[in-house]
């Protein structure tokens, strides 16, 4: 394999094309509609940060045979010509009166008609970025045609990496281990959080990282209660948990992972849960395998928790797929039972409620291998690092 | 008004709500259902980066009286406990059979029914984040009421800025400035854009940026051909054009200007170029006061462009209001028409196709005032910096 540094070998889109199309054939369906940023990046490689501005909507159809059809504003083409895609349709966008509707709707009405269907990720934890009125006149001018939900597709084939996705995603768990393991020598007691992040947000970046797409904290004495807020102006003080939340990119791929750091001292509960939840991870590591499922996970991971004295998890799961997007589909739920791949990227985030207003969450990201699975980012150290 | 470093006071969410609650009466409406980042964030105050994991859906109804009712997965409600909201409705998500959407039509279901309507960012440049069929789900749930669009009204409420978004916007064009003038002091020929803007972006966040969400670059011989790409691994040669467009963002509130820079030379049609798009700028400012339209912008720049050899122009539009997003409505184009109102924020964007593969684009953003507008950058050098 030709390592390359940025994008991928045309023969990357070309496979990712190609499962596509079994599914359409298995499905039957005549061409699929993508209209989100990691659907329509995943099949032509058109990587922009342009995406920030919600103002226009971009398209791909991708027929039964053949290449997909990008179907966007102007202002993308010179973009997506440097891509593999050979067939671009651009209009003036934007353009309130018909944004980009009628176009696409020619391109697939002139599709040939074998099954009248269409996929569109309409369903499970999916959304259509695209005005919901705009969408109401597209079914409206596709003759012939219906769209058919194709969410859990899409989610499946995004959710088998190849070698070089995983290769990408290696990467960006290095830059992040790296960092973390820099916190010690720059956090103190009397920094706010919003310091510390800052820093190791720069620390990321000098490290490789394209961007910190993710970077949040919590932090309070001997504990924290939220894992998805900040970073706040708290100062840290002595006696303080602190945890940090992140996901750097790395040539469009994620790592999300965090680490838990205690400053000055630390109790024997907040210690002693600690170590719980990193055997829970190793309990979750050693139950992901080919064959086994999400659940699987989830129930090694939780019963460990449970027997350690957990009251509850605020999180909703015990971890995700992680790829394109910092969370992908499937979860690890008590009823998820999605069966896991070689090639599957997620991360084991372990986590419970052990007190009023603490919890403790580990988190780690892993690759399902033929034969079990393999860390990706570098493990948290066995018990609570003290920053003194 | 006390000045606060982050976030707003309490009394911001409750004149904004006001201010649709007008609207609604106005329009008929019984309540309103929102459910992306910038627009929840609106009016709860609610701001976390964890909006970065698309899996989850989160929802507002704003009711015809009273505060904002939040229907949020259960990992979100320590944090939106600490907003203004005082009716936070949980679930545990993600649940695929039940996403929250029979809890939140048991809160919109619940709400007086006196006109059978609710509005929804169902049109202009709107989408849900939520599935579609999950919406579907809902229409058909809610009963007695049906959604109707209020996308443009959403738009409109969040474009006129109040004194304390003003500020933020203007501290986010302080430090993009400061950045913007830090360029010819460390960028060389021999370094790559990606070297460049890596530099950038570090000195925008320890200039005090919380995040930087948009950072594009686009070089070449004399010229640059795409304003949405990059940063590429591209060097930097002799007699090359560099433009760099970056969103700074303070406290959730984004800058987006860009700037250009010629090294070792620079031919004299692409100093005249340059020149006329200033000049075009200048136009646009005068022209820009309450009471004239988008459209009286557009035309005032565009005229100078054509008059100057514009052979078009790739963007589609010349400028766009900015503030919780990167654009926002409304557009500087030739038909959009839009009055303008004093402490609307938007950016003048002039650009123009002067050869084939050549752009040269300027961008200033203001903010319109009683009686003219105000420059919240401030403007690039009068000429083309040329890096030696």
């Amino acid at each position: 394999m030709v390592v390359r540094e940025f994008g991928f070998a045309v023969q990357e889109f070309e496979e990712r094309t190609t499962r596509l199309q079994k599914v359409m054939r298995e499905k039957e369906l005549d061409a699929v509609f993508l209209t989100t940023e990691p659907n329509i990046r995943y099949f032509t490689g058109y990587y922009t940060q342009f995406w920030e501005s919600p103002t226009r909507p971009w398209f791909l159809v991708v027929p039964a045979e053949g290449k997909p059809v990008a179907v966007i504003p102007g202002i993308g083409e010179s973009g997506m010509r440097g891509t593999w895609i050979d067939d671009i349709r651009t209009w003036s966008s934007p353009a309130p009166e018909d944004d980009g509707i009628s176009l696409v709707a020619g391109v697939i009405n002139a599709l040939p008609s074998r099954f009248g269907k269409i996929g569109a990720t309409l369903g499970l934890q999916s959304y259509l970025r695209m005005p919901t009125a705009d969408y109401m006149t597209l079914c409206s001018k596709v003759t012939g045609k219906e769209f058919v939900d194709i969410a859990e597709d899409m989610h499946y084939l995004r959710s088998v990496k190849s070698p070089a996705e995983i290769a990408k995603i290696r990467k960006a768990c290095e830059i992040t281990n790296d960092a973390f393991d820099a916190i010690p020598s720059h956090a103190r007691v009397g920094q706010t959080e919003r310091e510390i992040c800052k820093q190791m947000r720069i620390n990321m970046l000098n490290g490789g990282a394209e961007f910190v797409k993710y970077l949040i904290s919590g932090s309070g004495p001997d504990g924290y209660k939220s894992i998805i807020m900040g970073p706040t102006s708290r100062e840290i003080e002595d006696g303080d948990v602190l945890i940090i939340d992140t996901g750097a990119v790395y040539d469009g791929y994620f790592s999300d992972f965090d680490r838990n750091f205690a400053f000055g001292n630390c109790s024997d509960e907040t210690k002693r849960v600690y170590d719980c939840v990193y055997e829970a991870t190793t309990a979750g590591f050693n139950a992901a395998r080919p064959g086994a499922t999400t659940t699987d996970v989830y129930n090694a991971m939780w019963s460990i928790m449970e027997a350690g004295g957990a009251l509850g998890n605020g999180v909703g799961r015990l971890g995700h797929g992680l790829g394109i997007q910092l969370t992908e589909w499937p979860s690890n739920t008590a009823t998820d039972n999605t069966p896991l791949e070689a090639g599957m990227v997620i991360t084991l985030e372990p986590g419970m409620t052990y007190a009023d207003g603490k919890e403790m969450v580990h988190e780690e990201n892993i690759v399902i291998t033929e034969n079990g699975a393999e860390w990706l980012s570098r493990r948290a150290s066995e018990h609570i690092t003290i920053i003194t």
